[in-house]
């Protein structure tokens, strides 16, 4: 019988000694628990993604001083093994290895590198690693053979457009178990995803598997954890998403056992609006703390985004942490500040008000003195956008309270904010929400709390930036939910999950059959590569899709030409 | 005898059907020069980097119809061979590839696809295209044997790090003449680059190497042309700099000839601030255009970074279409506005004053009254600059003129920048200069004009930000020649050319010399990492430098453990 335990830490990138205090804490538990192993995840001691500061003089320096100091822990459970994942240079040359670790008791025992490297995105492991060498690794522990993967080494079994196939040699070892540890980022299709190609993998060859995963915020990026453990008949244990936890199983004849009994696993996993919730909250939180901060700052326009953003705000910092100011203009309507009112008193939290009529007259004052013309239209509009952020900035300087910035994806692809305005902020937890979606984690929100945190009138109020007079968002844009089908399709495209896509595929086709539809989809499409430049200077948004999609368009380029022809669901006109 | 023709065009990314124009001039003029064969740059077709448009719903379809036109065109051409890069889907399923066609009255007569596909930064083209197959592609023309590649191909004769060998496969075939097309962008160390690679190629394999490379800006990208001839012997001609020309040339045993005789190849190539110069001036009006804008609009701050700007946007788009304003505040010095007049005079340029006195104290009085203390500190300074930042913004939405931003690589490395203030824009023309280097453009741009252009007083006057009284930027930062020294150090490491490095490396060692030297160090470095988040958020600034030396550090790290260790000159401490 093997007994072994799944640590899903939430390390910080950078602060190696702290993140070796915290796997020692978790070996410990583990030694306590009977563990003879305790599992770590991908990069584990410099925390997921380091990104440049690998390259950065000194670092490596750094990384050899923290992995003596976690062997020297290791010496504290002299009986467990410790798996965690390091950069190395031990490979040919200098060049930097992805690589999983094996310590006991003050020794290295094993040592293995990534050989299937990531290569999407932000995630291009390719700039700073070399794949690991052709070999496999296993390790006897207690008479059960244990081999060690690392992430995407795992999913080549079903992936086979690679010449590289980790998976199948160390099959070919008869490894008793197979441990997994991965830096795996949250979206809404992964848990799907990862449990597929695991569950594959143990059914091919018929060993099971146990796959590590971190937790956390990092930057953009948010990893759950969702542990888990599969045999060829399925995955029969999670661990909590987004929660850091150490959970010692036992593995007996092929067969999972949990310390206690282990609990199904629900096929769903979380609902879906409850999975953002957490994967916010705990972006928020991370990321506010990561960057000195202990509060943040909203601003609280009345409207449904920053109800929203303050209430996953309050949810990961607490009510004492997060300040909401209104800043009414002429053009707000008098339930914006009544509203917010409702809104913060309902969360518990301060509310300052400060009118920016005076501040919009001056501009337009100095504006009409400078420029001989008063300031009009969208410049106006602008500007109300431009003194608001202003004095979110004033609050955050002078009192050291992050900015969160409350866009939501359907605005931000059409370019419906303003550069220096509402776009201001460290933080954007909603960039990655379509409204739709927003408007739906409200509802959630008010539900589980079994009242109306936020309050209904501003769930249902038509949608307003309140920047001219009697100005609603329907002016300028199409219905949400339409506006929400057009924008999925173009910008998620085949990324859709199952069901999403059902109902997206099923609108398009409507939209598509009349002139009035497919003229709409010219414009949105237009309004998508016109605001790229907005896009490209906006605060980091917390990803909820895969990589959120991420776009690299040019800027300065000629898309008239593309804008008239309308693309088929999923682009399946060619 | 072979006669061929260089065409070096400025393409736009997405325009198909004006690119196509735009070799079909070029083609009729090698055509009346008597060439055989028309030779274009990568992706001429859809102008280079295409991006994401690559995956647009829709665009290679555009791609397949502009593709006909251009087969069409080439008929009025009917004895010419067009070599012209394009998008393929001919290879294994619909995989695109990046290729370059021959077509010649009307047919396509060959096809071959790049194989060693960029992967550095922005040009990670694994993400768009498959790699050619393992194929040379060669083509008979006036008892003349043509082989042909793109780009990298070329490159891997001297790069053996990489399997693939398409130079050499290319040599078995004893081809009288090699063209590569490419699309290289500028920077300070490139020329110098692809004349070693070609040389050494052509001097390998012992035949004529001909590389023709595209022009003009691409958001952040600027190419420079600069095609040339090589024998084994060494470059042979050169083409303009940063200019669109179609220069027609004759082979004959194995030697190039002109239409006109040669002009001998400067070995040094352009001075380098007459270099940042022409690419500058040339990515400001690209860009400028091609987002639509006739007209920018600078902040003038009297200092010297905005004066710079202003000149070589005159430079770029010519006096009538350049508007400077300055925005004196009460601790702006007398000097400042008497400078902006005497430079904005000296350029010939409108100059508006919109003094920020009210719009700051406003601020302050708003601020008092909503959360009960005065505004103070950096808060005061910031706002200051953002006011001038709304202002310069309302200008640009009211009027139409883009806004350029004057910050330079030194205060944007530190963070001595105000985000949503300076910073806004829509570019960042001297982002990638160095102060030092910024201050030596502004000295060249004078003496190649014969006279003060920018005032001396702008020139020679204390750095400040004059954002508190009596403030320079000495307060808070070294003198720029050592701050540069750091920072050269710390981001360029390695990229720097060698001329350069000697500088570098003989400052930095005095510098660590003494202790003040090393805590200064220590200071700079926690600056660059502590100002990560606001880099996230900056406008597009063109790269100088080989990818603007591009960074991708984590904002929510703990960079603390790290900064106290000195890494030695190029980080070889390790």
């Amino acid at each position: 019988m093997l007994t072994f335990s799944l640590a899903q830490l939430d390390f910080t990138v950078g602060d190696l000694p702290g993140n070796v205090t915290r796997m020692a804490a978790a070996a410990r538990k583990a030694a306590k628990d009977g563990a003879q192993i305790v599992v770590f995840t991908e990069l584990a001691l410099t925390g997921y993604p380091p990104g440049d500061l690998l390259g950065e003089p000194g670092f490596l320096a750094h990384v050899d001083a923290a992995l003596m100091k976690l062997c020297d822990a290791s010496r504290v459970t002299p009986n467990l093994y410790w798996a965690v994942g390091v950069p190395t240079r031990y490979g040919r040359g200098r060049a930097l290895e992805n690589s999983l670790i094996v310590v006991k008791n003050g020794q290295i025992v094993l040592q293995y590198s990534k050989r299937v490297l990531s290569a999407c995105g932000m995630f291009d492991e390719r700039r700073y690693f070399v794949p690991g060498p052709d070999v496999t690794a296993c390790l006897e522990i207690e008479g059960t053979r244990v081999g060690f993967l690392i992430g995407e080494d795992a999913w080549n079994g079903e992936n086979k457009d690679n010449s590289l196939d980790p998976l199948g040699q160390l099959a070919t070892k008869n490894p008793g178990l197979v441990i997994v540890i991965h830096a795996s980022p949250s979206h809404i299709n992964m848990r799907r995803e990862r449990h597929a190609c695991i569950t594959a993998a143990s059914r091919r060859y018929g060993f099971p598997v146990v796959y590590v995963n971190q937790i956390g915020g990092q930057d953009q990026l948010v990893f759950d954890g969702a542990s888990f453990a599969a045999t060829p008949s399925g995955v029969v244990f999670e661990a909590a998403h987004f929660e850091e936890t150490v959970t010692t199983l036992r593995l007996q004849d092929g067969a999972f056992q949990g310390t206690a009994p282990l609990a199904p696993v629900c096929a769903a996993g979380l609902p879906l609006m409850e999975f953002y919730r957490r994967q916010i909250v705990l972006g928020i939180s991370d990321y506010t703390r990561r960057c000195g901060f202990t509060r943040v700052v909203v601003g609280s326009s009345g409207g449904l985004d920053s109800a929203l953003v303050l209430a996953l705000a309050v949810e990961a910092l607490g009510p004492g942490n997060v300040i909401a100011i209104t800043l009414p203009s002429r053009f707000s309507s008098i339930g914006s500040v009544g509203d917010s009112v409702t809104l913060c008193r309902n969360l518990g939290i301060k509310l300052f008000e400060h009118p920016i009529r005076d501040l919009v007259a001056t501009h337009e004052q100095g504006f009409n003195s400078a420029f001989g013309e008063p300031l009009r239209g969208l410049a106006l509009e602008n500007v109300q956008a431009r003194v608001r952020g202003t004095v979110l900035m004033e609050y955050s300087n002078q009192f050291g309270a992050l900015l969160l910035t409350t866009g939501n994806k359907s605005e931000i692809s059409v370019g419906y904010c303003t550069l220096y305005g509402d776009m201001n902020g460290g933080l954007g937890p909603i960039g990655d929400l379509y409204k739709t979606e927003a408007i739906a984690l409200c509802r959630h929100i008010n539900e589980t709390a079994g009242r109306e945190l936020i309050p209904e009138a501003i769930i249902n109020k038509p949608p307003s930036a309140e920047l001219a007079p009697g100005q609603k968002d329907t002016d300028s844009l199409p219905p949400y939910p339409v506006l929400d089908t057009i924008l999925k399709t173009l910008i998620e495209g085949e990324r859709l999950g199952a069901e999403e896509q059902d109902e997206v595929e099923a609108a398009w086709a409507n939209l598509t059959e009349t002139k009035e539809g497919t003229a709409l989809i010219a414009r949105i499409r237009r309004m998508i590569w016109k605001s790229e430049f907005k896009r490209r200077q906006i605060a980091p948004a917390l990803y909820l899709r895969p990589f959120g999609s991420e776009r690299q368009f040019p800027i300065a380029a000629n898309y008239e030409h593309l804008s008239s022809s309308i693309p088929a669901f999923y682009g399946g006109d060619e």
